[in-house]
């Protein structure tokens, strides 16, 4: 994983894919999977989540002001909606001790805020919470502003996604719905569109 | 277009589309794309979206407490990042009447609210402003209650993206930066993950 300079947050997200929310609070932690988010300010980095109220997730953010955004890759298509399909408060699970011991997933700790960035994915976002009581309230959600980058430099070179030459299993997914995904397929640039006469 | 029910509009926007943001106000009408929307509730149907401050579209959103959000297929890259590229302030996009005479697209009038959606897209929401000026202000982020929605049959049936045998021209766009856009690709469906036994 490589550093991605915070003027090129924004871009890990501007497609939309799907990520794995995690946090962590007095020793305890968690991850869950969150379709909904997107960038809404590109400097400083600022990310709109939307966290559910019946999620521990939301306890742990909103007591530790805190949480990271780790983008999965297809060859993590599963775990990411088995991490989305169970609660951190499961009985089996807290058995195991949390999600990432229940099902296997591998850590490391991120380089500012120290959160549990799940190992394998493409790209990993540490942020602050900005505290925003009524908009949590009402819609769910979050606003946040990212205080690291980093990305797989396979599929994340020069503040750009290169998905040309990505194999399938590195692409980025976006939830369809009922654990289908699409991948981020092929890429199109834009070409010039000649205004009409009209 | 068929309709798409309102319990399945979330659907449409859950895996991170670009959008087309339709606006009338006062007999005067925009169109622009947006990267960054989300759904931020299935019942009713809400969604953000951001809008820049400095655009048209916000001050036609703004006086009108509308919007609509199209979503163009890739068929529809150039026209996308060309109505994202320039303003409906231009002057020569105003010569031309506006962005919808200027780039020659077609429009059918929104069943519910009247606004003008963009023909080709795969996919049409009307929206009601719900007035939110903080978030607005300080995030320029709207939220919006989706009140109609329709969509392509060929590629979005039973409440459902059906991407599998899609030809690529009918494909959603996600933008990836700079004119680049990365087509809603293949699909995967997530499989049982055993818990581990850590």
């Amino acid at each position: 994983m490589q550093t991605v300079d915070l003027a090129h947050a924004s871009r890990l997200l501007n497609h939309g894919p799907t990520v794995l929310v995690t946090s962590v609070h007095a020793g305890r932690r968690n991850v869950m999977a969150a379709a909904w988010s997107m960038p809404v300010e590109f400097t400083p980095p600022r990310v709109a989540v939307v966290i559910d109220k019946s999620t521990w997730t939301r306890e742990l953010v909103t007591a530790s002001g805190t949480l990271a955004l780790c983008i999965p890759c297809r060859a993590q298509a599963d775990l990411t909606y088995a991490v989305g399909s169970v609660s951190g408060r499961d009985d089996a699970v807290r058995a195991a001790g949390d999600k990432f011991a229940c099902f296997g997933l591998a850590c490391v700790e991120g380089p500012v805020l120290g959160l549990p960035l799940v190992a394998g994915c493409l790209a990993w976002l540490e942020a602050r919470v900005l505290a925003e009581p009524h908009a949590e309230q009402a819609y769910d959600t979050f606003f946040v502003e990212v205080v690291s980058a980093q990305a797989d430099e396979r599929v994340f070179r020069s503040g750009r996604w290169q998905l040309d030459d990505a194999p399938e299993a590195l692409r980025p997914i976006h939830h369809l719905g009922g654990g289908v995904f699409a991948t981020s397929g092929a890429t199109v640039r834009a070409g010039e569109l000649g205004r009409g006469t009209a």
